[in-house]
């Protein structure tokens, strides 16, 4: 692990400004600082994309979470809302910045059921002992992380070294759920223990083991020839998010009711199934394998 | 009953641009329209509100199911995209119209959990038959009608002498849930069905007393002195739409985690609990009583 101490942990919400979880917790947090205060380190919290939000919108003109890339960041020529916003961003909190972050902790929801998950940008090592720290405090907490993330990485928490993306559902967009606000919040507390007891070296943890779910590729919806869907995610499939699909097992339903089956050979553990978000990007759903690591 | 028969019934998608499930089964009845003819009458369907829905969005400049008052609908300097468009709906489907409508049935979803409910414009005495068909057909669909109705209606059901709004539920904005998506396309088939019949005059009611909830008045999220919410839904009250609710049990959570209790006396059976499109409105749900009517 480095041996870097953490002074400033970032947290973000309404990077998305129809994910109104992230939003309202920083707004809790802005009104009482103390909850996030640790002794070794400062807290500060930033509401992403206010403009995204005020219009009820993920975004004003395009995704701010895939702004972050280097040579985006790097590019004078976009000039979109959430472009600049990237920058000032990267400017204020990135590496180097004003007031650099160390670590980034970026707030989301989700219409997929996928409880309480943590994104990770890279398995280094302090991000394996906080996630397993996480898991050793609520077995329900899920590590994710995308082994075909982009070789430069478009997400916020690409800013700082240490970060992780924080994903609850299912939720619709627009609204708040209590009980997924209140899990929120417990888990960011969470997180900041662990870079509480990470700056005073004395991290214990309970697991030896780190299991975590690794996406390996997407799959659309089925297309008619216009490129229109012409099938649902199966009633079977719906909010199974982190269940196995097994070859045969269906994953789709036509709007004219026939099912597609999942003809893949291996056993996969599909997420962000039927995302809101997700259905202009071409996903109907993220595929992935459960992996293991030893922690030592 | 009126004697007069029923030829034409129109049905809508997409009057909100970011509830999916009537855009597509509108999708679905224009490539496959044999699905919605009865030999008796035409059925026709019309996509609302395409701006909307290319947008993401519930509407583009104000919201189309309030714009149907005569008194906008008459008035030539409203000129949001909206207001022209219902201008358009009710010159070509409303009483008098080019194709004049005398059926009308307005396909919404929600985010709360309403499973499958018919919302009455009126409760005059076709509206009730129909309603009792329904009901005897699927026990678990619920029949709404508000006593707080406009005089001069702004919904777009008002355009003709009869008709209805379909409003479905739990399903996020901007998804399509395959189980409500075939229990709304079972629905429209009822709904068809029962219009058959009545034009060959031969219904037949099993049920002769009619129960349906009865909006009485609406509840808006505590707020604070800046005029922004300072609690969510309780969890125990999320999604349990048409349940009961006592006096002193909990209605609210606030952000710091106390509970808001319902104060009224008399028991009530909230519903449009926690709709994202709501907030905006200053709802959190609406009130309503169970109220009962005898059809013979």
């Amino acid at each position: 692990m480095s041996s870097n101490k953490i002074n400033r942990v970032a947290i973000f919400g309404g990077t998305h400004g129809n994910e109104l979880t992230g939003i309202y917790l920083i707004k809790k947090f802005e009104s009482l600082p103390h909850l996030i205060q640790r002794p070794s380190f400062e807290t500060v919290t930033f509401f992403a994309n206010p403009k995204a939000y005020a219009i009820g919108k993920r975004y004003y003109e395009t995704d701010l979470n895939r702004c972050f890339t280097r040579q985006d960041l790097e590019n004078p020529n976009l000039s979109t809302y959430e472009a600049q916003r990237a920058k000032e961003i990267s400017r204020i909190y990135g590496t180097g910045g004003e007031k650099q972050a160390d670590f980034v902790i970026d707030l989301h929801s989700t219409t997929s059921n996928m409880g309480l998950t943590v994104i990770l940008p890279n398995l280094n090592r302090f991000h394996l002992e906080l996630s397993a720290y996480l898991v050793s405090i609520n077995p329900e907490i899920k590590i994710l992380y995308s082994i075909t993330q982009y070789e430069d990485n478009p997400h916020l928490d690409s800013i700082s070294e240490f970060g992780c993306t924080v994903e609850v559902g299912a939720v619709a967009q627009g609204i708040l759920d209590a009980n997924l606000f209140q899990q929120t919040e417990a888990l960011i507390y969470a997180i900041l223990d662990f870079v509480e007891t990470y700056n005073q070296g004395i991290v214990n943890l309970a697991n030896n083991i780190l299991k975590f779910y690794e996406v390996t590729n997407t799959i659309d919806y089925p297309r008619n020839e216009s490129g229109e869907i012409r099938a649902m995610i199966h009633p079977g499939l719906q909010f199974q998010d982190y269940q196995p699909l097994n070859a045969g097992e269906p994953m789709f339903l036509t709007f004219l009711g026939e099912d597609i089956v999942y003809q893949g050979e291996s056993t996969i553990y599909p997420v962000f199934i039927n995302e809101a978000a997700y259905y202009e990007k071409g996903t109907a759903m993220c595929v992935t394998q459960i992996s293991e690591i030893k922690l030592r």
